[in-house]
């Protein structure tokens, strides 16, 4: 039986003297449980340790990579630069093979569940887990009749709601990033931490939050950009782009309508009919980082019938950057700015201030062109979940007022 | 920005004309979007691929251990002798290292997060996930008073939970195995569609499900047992045991009274006043597997007021085998078979055909002392999920009659 052989060999090895790190040094809290490294020293330096008996070279990738050496207890050892503070995931390379640490637990993002350390930050109290009421996150399947699969979202309900059986809340679709999923918002993201604490302090309405998963594809339907690391991994091939298709804008997948489309027919309609939601447009916000802002931006531009409140984080209508027309960019959506001031009750876009500067200038454009705009940037922090922590931090409190 | 060198890179393989898997190989239903590699032929061998382009040796332990080749196009192969049915952990070993396959999702197994395959079985409709209502699992925070710890467990509220506002269920407490965690039954065990298709075709009733994490250790208390395989990997000291304490049984961790203490103080009364649950005894059942299963017996037996069904899935108390005596085992939980008959409604044991003697020895044992129990036996399976899956949907269907 499996525990047998685990247990024999853990007894076998319990005795070895292996290095124990500095006691400065504190594990990462994305550490399996009892696992000493990675773990992170007061100048946020990070110090990493993997079992690699017969490597000839071991590396760790994380904000840079870095050689590991292997010391007299037959085990690698490398100590990183000072990291940014926040969550980063980070790949370990054996002997050319790039694979997850087996130290920690394992978050999806870059198309596969890869290892993640957790700096701590200065401001981290604003995601920790406190002794608050705390909502609810619950595994949603329903079945889309775009897609012709069944799909799972993430459903946030906050404190209260299975009590008060009369509240009909406000709702905001919130997406994750290219190659994370449904969970990102609350495993990398503690979403709803962040809303339970903003709820136990007034700072925030409660809310039904809905985190979906970008990924939508017809039958048929070419859905490799939503796996383009198994691409890397895997060696699947990438089909070539339909004959006189738009190349897509640098650095940015091309996307198709399908998500908008199953978001309409199938996402917003079952969520209303299990949820206890508020109706119309005014109860509605859509928000999303990266590939999930311009996600946001693609649905709700061409649906402000349903949405009042939108978000890029870390992302806008095709990382256009300078090249961005407010008369013509994003379908045109902002050719009339007082019109979209008045229908839209506000549009959030921010960044990290070391991420580079299309988001800004995105920002900086719609408002020289008199498109109301609230521009947040996290400072030191670059295209990451910390980022994203903050910008929700920053923007869950001006929704629904 | 991350994606940008991502889809340079992808871009750059894209072209490699690397081998794709024989028609027949099905990729595993476990494997990150778009892996062809694991995949399953119809003989149930099963096919593997690493990107390890600089070691020396690489294995993949799947059922035993396999070494790979080295392929013109530089990447390992490997295909397995046939695997038996159902789910199953696996590691792939690079040059000593033994670690998660990139191509696959984690599970939590074993105290960490691992690679696994899913060979379909015979039976898997029992399991799928099918077109019928569908229950929703909960991610449910509470605070433990006993362990002083915040503590998650999932909740399964059955199809029409949400709905019919006046229905009380009842509860079944579903335990995981050694080095798994809260998520497994549901990850692993397809435990939330089992149930949906029973429930789906009338034949168990509608419970809610509420599965918590074995790991409960008071302030101070030795928690090690619960993450021997970071002991594995990590090297930490396992502490020797208390003066004068019984050792544990061969193969089985020592177990402490603290879960139980947590299961009745905390955890009980956070489900009854979260959900609509009913009352009482007779609708309270407890279940586990393996490890799960002696933590089953060690609560569900000293607490039979609270219990009126009890189910170990490969898990008894104590590993005993042979040397089970009736009579004083199990703290003479047994002693008298009349009594025990009248208070236990169901006393559900199970396993599977390959995995050894020791449960079905328990089960003959209580029956030849006229205890009743029902014995089931998962044909061809170790100890191992298919097990677990097979037993689950043989037990449920017995409870709260």
């Amino acid at each position: 039986m499996k525990y047998i052989a685990m247990f024999a060999a853990a007894a076998l090895t319990a005795g070895t003297a292996w290095a124990q790190p500095p006691a400065a040094c504190k594990p990462s809290s994305l550490n399996i449980p009892g696992a000493p490294y990675p773990c992170v020293m007061p100048d946020r330096t990070a110090m990493f340790r993997v079992n690699a008996p017969a490597a000839q070279k071991v590396q760790v990738s994380a904000g840079g990579r870095v050689d590991m050496t292997k010391k007299e207890d037959g085990l690698w050892y490398a100590t990183t630069p000072p990291l940014v503070e926040g969550f980063h995931y980070y790949t370990i390379n054996i002997d050319g093979a790039s694979v997850s640490d087996p130290a920690t637990r394992t978050y999806f993002g870059g198309g596969l569940w890869s290892s993640a350390i957790e700096v701590p930050a200065a401001d981290a109290e604003f995601y920790a887990h406190k002794d608050v009421p705390h909502g609810v996150v619950r595994e949603q399947e329903y079945f889309s009749t775009v897609t012709q699969q069944w799909r799972r979202a993430m459903v946030y309900t906050p404190p209260g709601y299975d009590a008060n059986a009369k509240v009909r809340y406000p709702v905001l679709y919130l997406l994750h990033g290219w190659g994370e999923n449904e969970v990102g918002w609350t495993y990398q993201g503690h979403v709803d931490q962040i809303m339970d604490n903003l709820i136990a302090t007034n700072k925030a309405k409660p809310m039904v939050i809905v985190m979906d998963n970008l990924n939508a594809a017809k039958p048929g339907e070419d859905a490799s950009i939503y796996n383009a690391r198994s691409v890397l991994t895997q060696a699947v091939p990438v089909p070539p782009p339909a004959p006189g298709a738009t190349p897509a804008p640098r650095g940015m997948p091309r996307m198709s309508n399908t998500f908008t489309e199953m978001m309409v027919a199938d996402l917003i309609p079952m969520v209303e009919k299990n949820y206890r939601t508020a109706p119309g447009r005014e109860n509605r916000a859509m928000a999303g980082l990266s590939m999930g802002g311009f996600q946001t931006l693609n649905t709700g531009l061409t649906n402000l019938d349903k949405f009042a409140y939108l978000a890029g984080f870390s992302g806008n209508c095709g990382s256009l950057g300078a090249s961005f027309d407010p008369k013509t960019s994003c379908s045109g959506a902002f050719a009339d700015p007082a019109a979209f001031n008045k229908k839209v009750k506000l549009l959030y876009i921010s960044t990290g201030s070391v991420e580079g500067p299309r988001v800004k200038q995105f920002s900086d454009a719609l408002q020289t062109a008199g498109v109301n705009n609230v521009y947040f940037e996290s400072p030191g922090t670059a295209h990451e979940w910390l980022t994203w922590r903050r910008s929700f931090q920053d923007f869950a409190p001006r929704l629904f007022r």
